[in-house]
């Protein structure tokens, strides 16, 4: 039970025409967000775009690690445009990436006209697309000007929480704790910027979630949050066990031990607003995933997001839970309510989930034929789907 | 520098032509083992089978686990004839499958003959063949009869040591501390037959290594090592990164953290005899490697055993650790310098590693080209080679 005054005027105002229900067999989700959406360029884009919708997501906010990076207003302008022709009632947030070709004041600028939301920090070589990378996660000092930016205008730092692998003298850091060694670059940034808007993206450790816990520890109300951890539903599902030998189940930050399962799944539903839904959905095609090397990190449950989530909050008996963690608190987060609604698309938009057993596909298909895509946990059988009303 | 005095008749006799060498280009061997081997059944055993003298290999212990697994003296007979038929000069010690139809008295009968030197034991759901199974590790005790007979004629138990994954409110068990959880029973049974010979197969943790250490902390003699671990040439190599996205270095135990991989390199160079080598080669053709769902578990290392191991203890400046660990200390723990010396076909091989730089081929294909498999690390640049003189 959340012990939070929440603002829900979004859902309020978008949900005037049905109020929120939630019985056995439906449950309004209001205005839905997934927070972290990979939809790639060229035939990938065309195939995984229209998916945010079906998959009941109405509001997304789109990952620059293209290549070339997005990094800057053109390159927003272009992609974004693409996106919209694509799937015109969603509502799509954009990013630049991280570098140092970034310029305080065209980023100032961007913020200013809204072209940009936020920023997506990739350490070098931690996860796809991330190898031109030139950020250092243990030393973000040159990045500060831009930051102090950032934290002026509003914009959120999106930080994918990994230090890169090494085994020297003085440190060992793999796939396991790479997340872990990375909080006490999270918690510097917080204490030099107490004001820039942070997510830990797609969070995976206990120690993330606890750490997440202990900065917002005297937050009160779902406004003042300013450091928060986006969970993904795939993280919710799997551990270690079912990557070891499943590539299709292979992502970074790489799913963890039992213990780190439950403590996301605890998180997500705990109605705590500094956790919210990001879904980090990266499509990869199947001939990618069916390596013996080089396997691509990545999973794809953008058309099935809200399913996915619901079956993990249906079997913990937190179904209740589900519709803050994917509206009210990221809307909030990303300070939709008032400052960007009129950024919104849809705003009528409300997705119901409701009880219908459907079995996820073997695969995704582009209209030329020559891209596969494997969904998350082919063939399971599904407990909700969802629909717009 | 090891601290024990070695029985080294084996060596001595066998290497009675040539003294054993260690300068820095060459290093004499003596008669080497691999007490891990894995070579299956028709056409794979055909191409696999002849790689154990390749890689460097004079005597190897060899796993039971074909399907149906091995559990009768005819059965060994008929595959160790077949072995020794693909490689005349190999010797092969067998082993039966750990299972309820093993009869205590079929066994000792077996034992007696020699017909097989060891029984495997693969805890039901942890590995490659390990379905069929019915071995409850947390519960030994229907097999005690069985262990009272390998104990007093003096066969050894090779133990998978992993606990099957579970996540409930018990225990939560997972790949990564599978073997950890599974060494109070390795203790537990060391305390109730502390004459048996038992090893921990393949160990992949430090904390494997310290629980053989303690157990052997008041061993004074070579010959009075009854618990070890056989480490492979591949845990030398790898840790989890290593199989994230390369489902070739995918094997069950899994590789783990670094901190574990140093354990076990420093424990496979400490000149101790409680830690020898066994390959755990396990060929799989390449289309079970190169999947997306349901990759097998295995890595082949065969064909460059010795090389991968001398890689290793090359890089950390103990080469003149080598000769025990594939020589004297598994000879002598399988009582094979005087009870089993006959059984040795070529006994006065001995194996000499030269420098030669050579690449690891991209694959091993089948006579009739229906069989594929990838070495471990294929393209790779290895600096020594091995001959037999």
């Amino acid at each position: 039970m959340t012990i939070f005054k929440t603002n829900s005027k979004i859902t309020r105002t978008t949900n005037n025409k049905q109020p929120r229900m939630t019985n056995s067999d439906t449950i309004n989700l209001g205005l839905t967000c997934d927070m972290h959406v990979h939809l790639r360029d060229n035939e990938m884009c065309e195939l995984v775009t229209p998916t945010v919708r079906e998959g009941g997501v109405s509001v997304a906010y789109i990952m620059p690690n293209l290549q070339p990076p997005i990094t800057t207003a053109e390159q927003v302008k272009e992609y974004k445009d693409k996106l919209q022709k694509l799937s015109p009632e969603t509502t799509f947030l954009m990013s630049f990436y991280l570098s140092q070709s970034l310029d305080p004041e065209v980023v100032g600028q961007a913020a200013k006209e809204e072209l940009i939301q936020g920023i997506k920090c990739y350490p070098a070589g931690v996860t796809t697309n991330s190898a031109d990378s030139n950020v250092d996660p243990n030393d973000f000092s040159q990045f500060y000007p831009l930051f102090e930016v950032m934290q002026r205008e509003g914009l959120v730092l999106n930080l994918h929480g990994e230090k890169p692998s090494c085994d020297n003298d003085n440190d060992h850091i793999d796939v396991l704790n790479a997340e872990s060694k990375f909080l006490p670059a999270l918690q510097k940034l917080h204490r030099d910027f107490p004001t820039l808007r942070i997510i830990l993206e797609h969070a995976t450790t206990k120690d993330a979630i606890d750490t997440i816990n202990e900065i917002n520890k005297d937050v009160k109300n779902v406004e003042d949050v300013v450091v928060a951890a986006s969970i993904t539903a795939h993280h919710l599902w799997l551990t270690v066990d079912d990557w070891a030998g499943n590539p299709l189940n292979f992502c970074k930050p790489v799913a963890k031990t039992t213990r780190d399962r439950h403590a996301l799944v605890e998180a997500a539903t705990s109605g705590k607003p500094w956790f919210f839904f990001g879904s980090d959905s990266a499509p990869h095609p199947v001939e990618n995933k069916a390596r013996y090397l080089g396997v691509s990190a990545g999973i794809f449950t953008q058309k099935h997001a809200m399913a996915y989530l619901a079956q993990v909050f249906d079997k913990v008996g937190q179904l209740d839970k589900l519709p803050s963690f994917v509206s009210n608190f990221p809307l909030t987060f990303y300070q939709m309510n008032e400052r960007r609604k009129s950024m919104i698309v849809s705003p009528n938009d409300n997705v119901v989930l409701f009880k219908h057993k459907h079995i996820v596909e073997e695969k995704t298909v582009s209209n030329s034929g020559n891209i596969t895509v494997v969904p998350f946990q082919p063939g399971f059988e599904l407990d909700w789907d969802v629909k717009f009303v």
